[in-house]
């Protein structure tokens, strides 16, 4: 199989510019990488749209990346992997990594009175996708859910510790804070942009799990497992398909990844995604 | 021509939800005439997307109103207006009614200082839609405009008249209040949902202008000069059809519109919106 090789990149996709908080942690673990990054800017976001068009949408965004012959795919928006997980692992012969397992494993590691919180979009919390995967995981914790639709707006806004986003987090996380958790899992790429104001609402004594982490740390383990690790003795180099708003996009991914981007490509939806599946 | 016939629906299309603020107008100027609405739920929203997206967009939901017989329709999308109705205009045969003209009649109708201040989407103000418009009709008004991305995901998660609204609403047009306008216009169709907090922050000296009131004039206005107003006695039939999750769309649209609607259907968007134009 072509994607096999060591030397082949990993393939990364999310509804917008979510996904690049999961590339900053694959450029930590794993720097040599090479990474092919695909965000669906012209059909954003996922997480208020219904379980059928988040699969459709996730389809075409998987084959785009297999068609630039990854190793691996990294499905970097929580919508999309709490919905379309198993119809992409049936399809496609790639190694697929969600972000709901990892950040669920990860949670399970920490939390150390099996109170568990999540937070995510409304899609992610009415599919209960992170409360199914931990209650399988370990059917003694107690999980604790809450859609917190104004996150993502927030933090595309860049309105990062803004009095209102202040206000909005302690609307939304008054319930999580009354059931004791201490461990929070951020079941949404956008939200650890907003893990300061998050953390200072919930207090010292809650963790919060970054699910781009816990992928990031599942496709190092992955990798080495199957010698598929880049052995290159120079860095990564990457590789940014949106499918609108390549100029927003650059703005917004060079602020989050803290350096330049040359490589920004916008596509054509029509015609390299909208083939039938 | 097929659709220059009174007693043929309406055609209304928006990206979402927020064209219901219309339809409401219109409903109210327009009792008898029948309305087809389209709601492209599964793409929403349209106000962060490039000015081409937004155009293919809108061509694909002008068309499948036309398909449905409509003898005119109203673009109840400011962002879509902005951009997308030259070219609407030149490929259907059909009258095109959008937000910008109206709302900027109105705003100038009622403005005594001739200072008149513009919110709405993103897309929206970079297109200098509305001071493009004011500045052609009467060069001597001043115009502001100012971009509030966070009003669409506040009206949409309900919280119309939360403290945090209020917050983030003062942010947003603190620098119009500095202008010493008299007239606003609401550039979007979400915002008549914020009207309370958006006229409580500008204060009484400051008129609101609701674009869709202005455009059901302006489409009564037409149909009359045409003799093609619907002269039926009875009470026009709404459908309602969206490209994504009709029940979440079901549930917001009666809470606008106040009454129960039994008619909203879900289409195929691959099947029925994106062949190619």
């Amino acid at each position: 199989m072509n994607f096999m090789n060591k030397s082949n990149p990993i393939g990364v996709f999310d509804s917008g510019i979510g996904g690049l908080t999961v590339v900053k942690q694959l450029k930590q673990f794993l720097p040599k990488e090479n990474i092919v990054y695909f965000g669906d800017t012209a059909r954003v976001p996922y997480g208020t749209k219904s379980n059928s068009t988040v699969i459709e949408y996730a389809i075409q965004d998987a084959r785009f990346l297999i068609n630039k012959n990854v190793k691996l795919i990294v499905v970097a928006c929580n919508t999309a992997s709490s919905v379309a997980l198993d119809v992409l692992r049936e399809k496609f012969g790639v190694p697929i990594i969600g972000m709901i397992t990892p950040g669920a494993n990860l949670a399970l590691e920490k939390t150390k009175n099996n109170r568990i919180g999540v937070i995510g979009t409304e899609a992610t919390i009415s599919n209960a996708a992170y409360s199914k995967e931990l209650l399988k995981l370990n059917d003694k914790v107690k999980v604790y859910e809450k859609a917190c639709p104004l996150f993502v707006p927030l933090a595309e806004e860049g309105w990062l510790e803004h009095k209102a986003t202040k206000l909005i987090a302690k609307e939304y996380l008054s319930e999580l804070k009354e059931k004791n958790i201490d461990t929070l899992i951020l079941g949404c790429t956008h939200y650890p942009l907003l893990k300061n104001v998050i953390g200072e609402v919930m207090g010292e004594g809650v963790e919060l799990i970054d699910s781009g982490t816990a992928a990031a740390i599942v496709v190092e383990d992955y990798l080495r497992a199957k010698s598929l690790l880049n052995d290159s003795s120079v860095e990564g180099n990457d590789l940014f398909f949106v499918s609108d708003m390549p100029g927003k996009f650059k703005f917004i991914a060079e602020r989050f990844l803290g350096k330049k981007l040359p490589n920004i490509r916008k596509i054509d939806l029509d015609e390299e995604l909208s083939f039938k599946n």
